[in-house]
Parts: structure tokens; C-alpha cells; sequence
């Protein structure tokens, strides 16, 4: 991996770095705090939204001062593959910098749109073979990452052992950013939809037992939240399935990093529980 | 003020807002953070340094939690008047971006460079006529925005209860940018310059017994120490003229904001106790 750029924060070292991936067949960047020290550490895989790069979280999230206090690496991965020889849309919810994390199976995206085998194969792989990791691992994300986190957690339970949400899109099926983005890269098949679907997933019982609790921050002044996010519809699912879902709407708070940064410290002490577990 | 955007923050409101400056006959910008509850709060001003505008405070410096743990309002302004009738010079350190807190008296930048008065006239009766305010008001900022902190309230302090910076232009009247600066500014007298180097106001005795303590941190991987910033003249200036000045040399530390928000709620801790004395 080459080290783009290097800071020291909250005593810890922030790397921005860009590999050759064999997922994507592009160069891909992400960042990696670690805290001070020898370790080994815990890992929590941060996900983000539409439009954004791993700068984005890196930049105004907030996160490391809680992740120094408890130890844990944080990685924050880009939204997509990215290049002159990358499919891409002029839309900002489709195509470069809007991969839901799915593996594209539709023209002209399947060649490189593979976040899902990135993330859960080749980054994490990499990261603790570059990296003092305990071996131990949790995701976060949001809105758009927090659908990847959701579904990328519930898909692969024996990878991760806590997983949280900000403002996440619950329901891709169920709402225009998922259904555009789901019939661009998946095709029109919903069955295949229903597979990458976070309410979907809980209620069908996927990863039961596994997760003690998934942990949802959602602001009730979000404009997303009606036509796009749809939390409740996890709650829901998670009552139908005895998966137990905590849902804490935050009165007053909108889908920006601001709201991020407010609850982002509650997030890395719910995930550095269960990583010391 | 138009109010240009608002969110919600660790519990309390943050408005990004335009008005028409009488002092530098331009709309200027900033963002104001107002703790939750009726206040009145306390005041902290921060000055920001070349090539920012309010927002890279705004959103990469995460002091709002502090701030709202102290019960303390922040405003951030722009760093100097902008648009398509006022001066500006291609260069990142003059010009648009780059107006280092000085009353400019020399052509093209004396009409609209009037950051001094804006900041200590204009500026601050806004913010007291606008928000619920105690009167009790500080001032801190990075780079060109700490030599702005150092000089405005060396200059005047019965505005301001306490004063910090971060890596600032401690002596712009002996390293590049300064002297740049000021001479497009201030033209070429140097008697003029020496009103606005932080250093040799403390040096001459500006301000005495007024302030208690002036706390500075610094990066000692910041690769502008040496060259442009010279904290070290800031001590010596202190133990020559009896001004205390505590110098924190911070190890690893470079000029980003992760700097910045790695020590920002200590600074936000000094001058909100010294605020509410």
C-alpha cells in the first residue's frame, strides 16, 4: 500500500493510502487510524454515504478521539471504484462514489462495482496484514454505508462482532435510492435485491443469535428519513425475527456529518465492548 | 443575518450566516455554534489561516463538544472579504483567503481589507446584539488566524477575557509570509508592521497584567515552524517583558486540523475558565 498522507492525531497515526485492487481491478484509497502504541488492536470498519470518499468520515466525523480512548483501529474505506476506465453515471446516487457495496452482476458495472468482495474479502485481509490487529472486527456506516454495514454484517456474521448504523437506507427494496441503484447493478430480479436488504435480512433471520444488539442512530429532522431511510421497518423486522434492535431517534438532527460527530463516540465505545468481549 | 444553513450538534445549533459588512462593504460569512438552553453564554472567536474560509473550522476541528460541555458559543469568520470587487492576488497567501487581520491602508487592498476593524467592531457587536451573550468574550485561531488572536488582543484587550493560538505566525514581521503580507498591506514602513507581530507587542509590554496566561500549542512535525511560525519568539518575548506564555511543543503534531482537533478542547477548557471567572 502506498501512504499518500500521513497525521498524527489524538496521539494516534492517520494514514491515507491507495492499493492495487484485485477486487475492483482499480486502485483503490482508504484511511486507517491507529492508536498509539504496540497493540494489537481491534478493528472497526467505518462505511460511507453517497458521494463520499474515505476523506469525508476522516475529515469531519470526530471519531478518533473516542477511538484513541479505546484502542481500536478504524478503517474507512471509499464508496466505490474510481477511474477514467470506470463505469459511472452523472447522477450522484449512481455509478462512482455511490457502490452500495453490492457486487454489480449488470453491464457496464459488474467489471469493477464489486464493494461487497472488496470490503468483506480483500480489505480486511489486507488490513490485518499490514496492521497489529487483534483479529477482532465490528462495521459501522452511513446512510447509503450504513445499508453496507447492515447488510455486509448480516451476510457475514462470522466476520464481525458488533455492527451500528447512522440514518442507514433500511430498506433498499423498499425505497427510490435502493430501487435505482439495485436495478442498475443487480438487475430486475428481486429476489436478488431481497439478498442486500438490511430489513430483509433481519426478518428472514439472517445472523441470528449472533448480534446481541444492533445499535441505530437516526435524526428525526433527516430529509431522507420518510421516502429514503425507513429505520423503523429494521425494529420491525427485528421484532418479527427476536433480533434485538435499538433504534434511538434524535430529535432535532439531520443526515449530516454534524450529526455524525454528536454520537459518533457512543458508537465506538458500543463497538470496543464487544471487540473486548 | 441570513441564516444560509443550520444544523444541530452535540445539542446545541449551528448556523452558517451571510450579512453586509459596513466595514469591509462585502457580504462576509461565518458560523456561529450556540449551546443548548437559554444561555446567556460566553464567547470564544476563532480566526482561521490562509486559504480557509468559516467551514474548515467548522466542520474539521470538532470543538463543539467541548463548547457545548462548557457551556460556550464559538464564531468562526471568514479570513477576509471576497467577491468579484475586491482585490485579490493568484497567490494562496495574499489576497482573498489571506487577510491576516490587518486594516489594509495601501492600494488595490485598502477599500475591502479591513479585517481588523471588522473582526474587533463590527464582528463582535454583531454577535452580541444577535445571540444571548454574557458580554465575557475570547479569541483564539490557527496560523495566520493565531497571529490574528495574539495581535487583536494584544491590541485590545479590555475586548477579551483570554487569548490561545495554534501554530501561529507569532512574528510576521520576520518570517516570509508575514513580511509579504504586510507590505502589500501595510506598505513598506516597518514601524507600521510592528503594531501587528505578535511578538514584539508582548515584547514591548501591549497589554500587561491583562492577561494571566496565553496558551500556544505547536507541532514539532510542522513543516512551516521553522521558516514562518517561531513560537519560540513568543517565549522569549514573555520572559523579557513579564507576560507568561505557555509554549506546548507538542511531539508528531503537524499543521492539519487533526492537530487542531487533537488539543482543541483544551483550549476550549482555558478559556472557558477564564470566560466565567
Amino acid at each position: 500500500m502506498d501512504v499518500l498522507k500521513q497525521h498524527q492525531v489524538h496521539g494516534g497515526t492517520l494514514k491515507y493510502l491507495r492499493h492495487d485492487s484485485v477486487s475492483t481491478g482499480t486502485s483503490m484509497t482508504l484511511s486507517v487510524f491507529t492508536p498509539a502504541g504496540e497493540g494489537p488492536f481491534p478493528v472497526l470498519i467505518w462505511l460511507s454515504g453517497l458521494t463520499c470518499t474515505e476523506d469525508n468520515f476522516t475529515t469531519k466525523a470526530g471519531a478518533y478521539r473516542a477511538a484513541a480512548e479505546h484502542g481500536v483501529i478504524i478503517v474507512a474505506p471509499d464508496t466505490s471504484p474510481r477511474g477514467e476506465g470506470v463505469a459511472d453515471d452523472p447522477a450522484y446516487d449512481l455509478g462512482q462514489g455511490a457502490g452500495f457495496y453490492v457486487d454489480a452482476t449488470q453491464g457496464p458495472w459488474a467489471p469493477h462495482f464489486r464493494m461487497e468482495t472488496y470490503v468483506v474479502e480483500e480489505l480486511i485481509a489486507l488490513i490485518d496484514a499490514e496492521f497489529p490487529t487483534t483479529g477482532a472486527r465490528s462495521i459501522s456506516g452511513h446512510s447509503m454505508g450504513g445499508h453496507g454495514a447492515l447488510t455486509l454484517a448480516l451476510r457475514h456474521p462470522e466476520l464481525f462482532r458488533s455492527v451500528s448504523a447512522f440514518a442507514p437506507i433500511a430498506s433498499p427494496t423498499r425505497c427510490p435510492w435502493g430501487e435505482k441503484a439495485f436495478t442498475a447493478y443487480l438487475g430486475a430480479d428481486r429476489a436478488e435485491w431481497a439478498k442486500h436488504d438490511a430489513a430483509l435480512l433481519i426478518e428472514g433471520g439472517a445472523a441470528k443469535g449472533h448480534f446481541d444488539d444492533i445499535l441505530i442512530d437516526q435524526g428525526d429532522a433527516d430529509g431522507f428519513l420518510v421516502e429514503q431511510l425507513k429505520p423503523e421497518l429494521l425494529t420491525a423486522a427485528g421484532e418479527t425475527a427476536g433480533q434485538k434492535v435499538t433504534l434511538r431517534m434524535q430529535p432535532g438532527y439531520d443526515h449530516s456529518y454534524f450529526f455524525m460527530a454528536s454520537f459518533i463516540a457512543d458508537h465506538v465505545a458500543f463497538h470496543a465492548e464487544r471487540l473486548k468481549r
